[in-house]
């Protein structure tokens, strides 16, 4: 049955170019919006291309690291998995930035018109992501046929996630942040005015980090867990076992299942309420469709299937309760962001307590989902039941990214509007798109911090199988203490990422500013804004400030493995897992809350846009912008990371370790 | 040798009678003086009458429940141990109360004499806290010869500890904020203003808070561990061991040791550095001379006494190595808090991010110093060796507690200088005490944190001798899912306390707001504010706020424990103090350093008071106050609740979980 498979990663690639066909062939409007997307076009490309270079260089350093420390062929699966990674950025960033002045072209005739766009443009992503990724895990299997060599592909993936989130995530938000800062609070002129010199690096980073930073990131989550699970079903049942197939089958299943759940997604008319509807629908679709194709296989393959069905089962049903969950801490009418709204009255101070207390309340019931996720599937089908689980979860990766990836292709349709000056009644349709953009990106936010922790305590569990250790007892004080240091190391990482945005967003100030002071004509229109400067302040910004992010990522396992020895290095994951996933969903929720809070206010409540309910809502908004699109989701590659590098390293601590 | 231990807590107290003595018998002032601090004194006793009331209704219950599910014995020790930490509160309470004005007084002559009164009000708390601890202790084990039999106690020290640190963390913080919002903000008049009606609740709010709460829970630490320690040497060397008795007598010779170390501290001119030195030296001769002493009595107890020392000076060097690192954190003119000042400069959101990042930076260097610490104690004298570490670092609560209580004292002698309007001088000798107080508060925190997570640790280790698991497996789903769910307390109970401050505080601004409203001639200074509605309103507010995260800590390991069986409940108190320990460095170190950025910028940096500087910096000061000094310390009898309700309830949970 692997052709089968083979046949629908095939099958994905082929509809990603459907698509692009489509998307690519609808009118892109005046030559002035042409204008601005190729400036969009151009900022995005040349982050992507100096992105890669770094990249480059870290692959080939630590591919031939690796070739001469583990196996030739880790170091090849390595450098595969880096590329792939990079080529699904790629594909899904270079079709948005083509996406979102169509969309404003669309918006001329309606709402749907303009979400059919922006969604076939995203699902681009989405099908572009499980096809590279699918195919990729499944030809090297086929070709090799054993899980345990091409672990390698997983940490190549796993390290262009690690940029692609970080540096993309410091990109979008100092953008952002450092173009607001000048244009909204110091000129008082709107946002995405063509005057702000950040403008169009404002709209680059909607693209790089939530489209190409966010795609990276379920990427990894994706050939990860698919590798995870085929590892655990090699190491459990063998390496040609049907339980090293049937994690392949899931993702085929419900590839097939996504396509067709993207076409209830279709709409003419509506509002926010309408099209989240319609993604809630092809969303369940889906899930329904690919329960069923998870029993088909499972009773082909399995005398017992009903266990490994119900844990696939388990993860289908997480997906949907982290997307419930999700919303109800950071829509914009429900009760806690309202909280948070209502303490803006009494100044900034409260206002961001409120918001910390919301994310911090928000961690509960998603550990409680996944605890419970783990529970019930490790029941049903023991430790193998788990890796399924997160299967079935990520399985939907697809449309997951295809909702999530409409949400920047929106945000730019609207921002080209503006700065195209178009008629009124375009902003009108994109807006209610960028809204339920916003929504959809924070639920979409927790599936992929759901995935990261379900991928990594599967990658967790093929760690124990490679090192050979029978029991990791946190009475063992080396596994308490590497606990300790592991639970550390997100607060450790999150500090620089919290740090980085504001010290590019500093220089964003500055240039903005110089601009304004001294291009002539510039406030009144007549001259034009040097864009390309901003991009490239940007560019090189995030970049730099990938450093230190990337060294903690990196060296902490390689330190704890050869001080601490591969069961201090297993505490340490467990603490790793533990506090990034808290740390990761307070980060995230609490910065949703926060937005969405600000525009409760701006709906006129409390005083409404210009108050002092909204200033202080504003602050809250700003905290929450490199928490929620930079430290937060960071979090989803370190853990991953420190996992798959540590089982590419296993065998190397196993024998240099000082401690055993 | 029991009866040197006898001897040492039976001097302590002693000691604290004389310190009391000398204290009391200092000139209290002008009639003003007197009349200003017996409303605090009033609001003070008002506060602690009614919730050791709410507090007695509890450990009656509890009680009950405690002599028909365990023992007679263990319900007897739950009592007395809730009492003998009620009244070590009480006891340094009712002392800080009555040296505050005294220490106003003797400001009149300088900085000298005002910072001993205080100083010597403030190791009355300290010696009572460690005498009665320690007789407590040292009297049940005489007479019952078990140290298995006295578990109740600690669960009883700590039921009565989350009490203390909750409610008074929510009154301290509630108080100040709802003052300062209506008084400083609003008013435009400056703190301590007798017309302000929130003012006497607000000095209230420093002893109940600061000083008792932080008493209550450095007790429970200090008794936790005690035990703690001495249960695990009896469960690994006999009840009768000189196991069991070290560790009591490392407490006898820390207590003769901080005596003599407290001698050390008087000044007679000085400035805040000389203060600060002063501080630092009299710990450090203090831990010197333990030091001596632990080696003495290791070396007559023990054949092979050399590891044993080691440990305990391990736990020494931890203190003060803890001191510095969140010194160098949260110090006003340290580089991380000149960081936020900077930050300050782009407005409130940059300064919030700012504290933010430091706050989660600093808990590495915490988090290693503490693994290192478990670590090599554990290399030196097994488990055994990581429980009398944790004891060294507590042996020095008498000063520790000295140091920490002066803060509030010094800080109320200030607020009585001002609304007694006594000379200018006076409060230019409290305001370097006051600004002084505010940084040992932060370290002495760090070490409350410290030695909450560490005893956390010693008692974890008895939760499983006495449960009887002999490995706790992460690879155990159970064990995992426990781990996940125990991380994700530390969070729901916190998200509640910042809730909770921002609640009462707006319960205080309405009433302010009333009284300067409805009572005229208030403003011009004619009539005056009713101060005890507003300590009212605090007290009850806050007891009102302490039911959820009550029944957070003591519902959640009932539930678990039920559940989820012992296993499963050791994975979340493990997960629960990882998380904790982070949790808590991060608010209350991002906590100090907000405080302290505010300072840096108000002694005339990047425009000095009034500037829009500091007004950014005032708004990360008011998110750091809850997370300072409510919900960061909460955490520590949290985590420690969590650990001796599990160990008291343990054979419930063998026999009758769900789940094994």
């Amino acid at each position: 049955m692997l052709e089968l498979v083979l046949g629908a990663g095939g099958l994905a690639i082929l509809f990603a170019l459907v698509l692009i066909a489509v998307v690519v062939h609808k009118p892109s409007g005046s030559p002035k919006m042409v204008e601005i997307a190729k400036a969009i076009q151009e900022g995005a490309g040349a982050f992507l291309r100096r992105q890669f270079t770094t990249i480059a260089i870290f692959t080939v350093v630590i591919g031939i690291i690796l070739y001469f420390a583990t196996t030739p062929l880790t170091a090849g699966s390595f450098v595969l998995g880096a590329i792939l990674s990079a080529l699904a950025g790629w594909i899904g960033m270079a079709v948005a930035v083509r996406a979102n002045v169509r969309t404003a072209q669309a918006a001329h005739e309606g709402i749907g018109p303009a979400l059919n766009v922006s969604f076939w443009g995203g699902a681009v992503n989405g099908f572009a992501i499980t096809g590279l990724g699918l195919l990729g895990v499944a030809s090297l299997y086929y070709w090799l046929g054993n899980p345990a060599l091409i672990i390698g592909l997983a940490f190549g993936a796993s390290l262009v996630s690690l940029f692609g989130r970080v540096g993309g995530g410091i990109y979008t938000k100092a953008a952002d942040v450092g173009a607001d800062l000048v244009g909204k609070v110091e000129k008082n002129i709107p946002e995405d005015d063509p005057r702000n010199a950040g403008v169009i690096a404002d709209n680059v980073g909607d693209n790089v980090g939530d489209c190409a930073g966010m795609g990276a990131d379920m990427f990894e989550s994706y050939v990860v867990t698919l590798i995870a699970a085929m590892l655990l079903g090699s190491s459990l049942f063998g390496a040609l076992s049907s339980q090293v197939l049937y994690p392949m089958l899931m993702a085929g299943v419900s590839i097939i299942a996504s396509i067709i759940g993207l076409f209830f997604v279709r709409m003419n008319k509506g509002n926010e309420k309408t099209v989240w509807n319609k993604f809630m629908l092809g969303l369940l679709v889906t899930a329904v469709l690919s329960a069923f194709g998870f029993a088909y296989f499972a009773s082909q393959l399995f005398a017992n299937w009903t266990g490994i069905f119900g844990a696939g089962l388990i993860g289908l049903v997480t997906t949907i309760l982290i997307v419930l969950i999700t919303d109800h801490y950071t829509t914009r009418d429900g009760k806690p962001v309202r909280s948070i709204a209502e303490a803006s009255q009494f100044g900034a101070g409260t206002n961001v307590i409120a918001g910390l207390a919301v994310g911090m309340k928000s961690t509960m019931w998603p550990v409680i989902v996944i605890a419970a996720a783990v529970g019930l599937s490790f029941w049903l089908a023991g430790l193998y039941g788990i890796a399924i689980a997160s299967m079935g979860l990520l399985s939907m990766t697809a449309i997951i990214m295809a909702i999530d990836t409409f949400g920047p292709i929106a945000d730019n349709a609207g921002g080209i509007a503006e700065m195209a000056g178009l008629p009124e009644k375009v902003r009108k349709n994109t807006d209610p798109l960028d809204a339920i953009g916003n929504t959809t990106k924070a639920t979409t936010k927790g599936i992929a911090i759901a995935s990261a922790a379900l991928s990594a305590l599967t990658l967790f569990a093929s760690f124990v199988e490679v090192t050979g250790l029978v029991t990791i007892d946190i009475l063992n004080p080396i596994v308490l203490i590497g606990l300790l240091l592991g639970a550390a190391i997100p607060f450790l990482f999150a500090s620089y990422l919290m740090r980085a945005v504001g010290s590019v967003a500093q220089l964003v100030v500055a240039e903005v500013r110089r601009q304004f002071k001294e291009i002539k004509g510039l406030m009144s229109g007549k001259a034009r804004a040097d864009y390309a400067r901003c991009v490239d302040i940007c560019t090189r910004g995030s970049l730099r400030q990938l450093f230190m992010p990337g060294l903690i990522a990196v060296l902490s396992p390689v330190i704890i493995g050869f001080v601490l020895g591969p069961a201090g290095l297993a505490g340490a994951i467990t603490g790793a897992i533990a506090s990034g996933l808290l740390l990761a969903l307070f980060l995230s929720n609490a910065g949703a809350s926060w937005d969405n809070a600000k525009k409760y206010v701006e709906k006129g409540h409390f005083g409404g846009k210009g108050s002092d309910t909204h200033k202080a809502a504003v602050v809250g908004d700003t905290v929450g912008d490199p928490s929620k699109d930079t430290a937060g989701p960071s979090i989803n590659p370190l853990i991953k990371v420190l996992n798959t590098l540590s089982i590419v390293l296993a065998a190397l601590f196993v024998q240099y370790a000082l401690i055993h």
